[in-house]
């Protein structure tokens, strides 16, 4: 799993660099429609693909198979995958599976895909209205992650993004937490210091997945926030209703760091800095005590429990994290209420 | 690419001691539906497919994650591919890619899968009428290797897969190549002593995948034998009258074999003991001279050639190999007319 991440905001130069020194004999674009127009001129070889998770299917990757074909691309081509995570998601695994494999590149242009999808390997699709249900852990060669398309992401997306950067800090270090605690959505990017927290960030999650790269142990620990997080995100979803992905491990996180004061001694200092800011910046949050059940019912069939047992990843301290800890339902009944009296819900 | 090899003729056994030994939830079979009569009792889950090359598809990859998906298979599950090449190169993939991965277990029913497709990881699906071009590396668990199988097996079947066992002991070890051209196809099956020349047939496959998973060099060396072979067969499904894959395999390797005389002094003796085996076994070549433009052409657009130059692996001696190695047009003309010579054509 050894990805070369390139961290610059002269993105072009980077990909210059990186395409030159190959020899493959073909270069393969795969964007969607919207940041398939952040290319500053279109490439000789682009395959577009319709945006959105809904598109993010079998019938897609026919589609990009079949143009690379049609292209001519071999075992010997490139491929840049320029999007966020369903980009980075599929046009990896779109590469991984031509010809047993080619060689692409990540160029996240959100920062959910810089932190999360673009890094670490996961590639696949949605079948049969299941979430990556077909897939593979394949490594992008590269991954060239800059702040440099944010400044046009909708404010929702950037908080989406956020709340994966807050989760990477709590696995990690205390100070980073706090530095991420004071930031300003509505305030300019400041790109350099952006890059320099998303560094921080992307080396947590590199370092856990170089230990366990397809998930057997210690990788689950980037589950922090996503058991509570997926249901509340599945729960939205089933209503129409869909809530964005960051927006429900933002939820997560406070109710999981709730858990964690609860049976791990967690400081509650820390539970309240943490709700503080989620209350300022992800305040609607669209459930009350009737959608327990159903919540506590989808994180019993979360994918990575076991014999219906609620399982999280859990902190002692921020840093300290203990994965496969198994929580009542009674304890997140009563952090749910907790995370609604941060929310002044 | 660490593979569990297994050679035994109680696979019953060996089958339970390895299932035993796993935690996963569920055991999926994938059979074709001749090889699924195999099986002493129907399991519980069992997966048909249809056989043959033609069936070797995205249809019928997604039956088995449909089915794989009814019958509750996580990622925790077990999948055992019970069949030839077609079965573990689809079933294998079909386990690679649902949930990002399942372990796998092959079980070779014919001598073909045993020596070739069930080991070394190459898994995958015909795509567009390419052949093998979705697919990924992805190694089973663990092979069980019997001759078992094999008394069943028409004798063109097992004159095939025994053509890529002399390529092996080509590779290799001129005694072992010896052993093998005293093989008697008309006598039955001694199944010890065929299960030891299995074990050094694997041996010298699974050495040299250690050395190079993913072909990027020296795994080249096993397609000594096709570059012209995939000639040969590919121009005769061209023409609608296939040959079994191990028969051209067997012209290629003596073609090639003449080449590596020429080129690099391979042993002209040599040449002539392997030539005498092939004509008293695989005499039917289907090919006269008019061919040799039609088997150039498809030799210079082999997946492993680039600028449509031919290039082998040829000889200059059992056992010493080189890869990439070009070769005119006029010395594998000159080749071709020495094959058609020693099959007496």
């Amino acid at each position: 799993m050894a990805q070369n991440l390139i961290f610059t905001n002269d993105v072009e130069s980077a990909i210059q660099r990186l395409t030159a020194s190959g020899d493959h004999n073909l270069t393969v674009w795969i964007a969607d429609v919207n940041t398939a127009r952040l290319l500053p001129a279109p490439p000789q070889h682009l395959i577009t693909i319709p945006d959105g998770d809904e598109n993010k299917t079998l019938a897609t990757v026919t589609h990009v198979w079949d143009e690379m074909e049609r292209m001519g691309a071999s075992r010997h081509s490139l491929a840049i995958n320029l999007g966020g995570g369903m980009v980075t998601d599929l046009g990896g695994w779109a590469a991984a599976t031509f010809k047993r494999g080619v060689r692409f590149i990540n160029v996240p242009t959100t920062l959910l895909g810089a932190v999360d999808a673009a890094v670490g390997g996961k590639t696949g699709i949605n079948y049969n209205g299941l979430k990556n249900e077909i897939g593979a852990f394949a490594p992008a060669s590269d991954v060239i992650i800059s702040t440099r398309f944010f400044d046009t992401l909708p404010i929702e997306e950037m908080k989406s993004g956020f709340a994966e950067v807050i989760k990477h800090a709590m696995l990690s270090d205390r100070a980073e937490v706090m530095r991420l605690l004071d930031h300003d959505f509505s305030a300019p990017i400041h790109h350099d210091d952006l890059l320099e927290r998303l560094k921080h960030s992307v080396s947590v999650k590199t370092d856990i997945v170089a230990r366990d790269p397809e998930e057997k142990g210690e990788r689950k620990a980037l589950n922090l926030g996503h058991t509570v997080g997926h249901a509340m995100e599945s729960l939205a979803m089933q209503r129409g209703k869909p809530v964005p992905h960051g927006y429900a491990v933002a939820w997560g996180l406070v109710t999981e760091a709730t858990l964690s004061h609860m049976r791990l001694g967690f400081p509650s200092e820390d539970v309240h800095k943490l709700g503080n800011f989620v209350r300022d910046n992800y305040r609607d949050f669209p459930f009350t005590c009737d959608d327990y059940e159903d919540l506590l019912d989808l994180m019993r069939h979360d994918k990575k429990s076991r014999n219906g047992e609620i399982t999280c990843t859990l902190l002692s301290a921020i840093g300290d994290y203990r994965i496969d800890q198994a929580v009542s339902a009674d304890d997140v009944t009563a952090a749910l209420d907790i995370l609604r009296d941060h929310l002044g819900l």
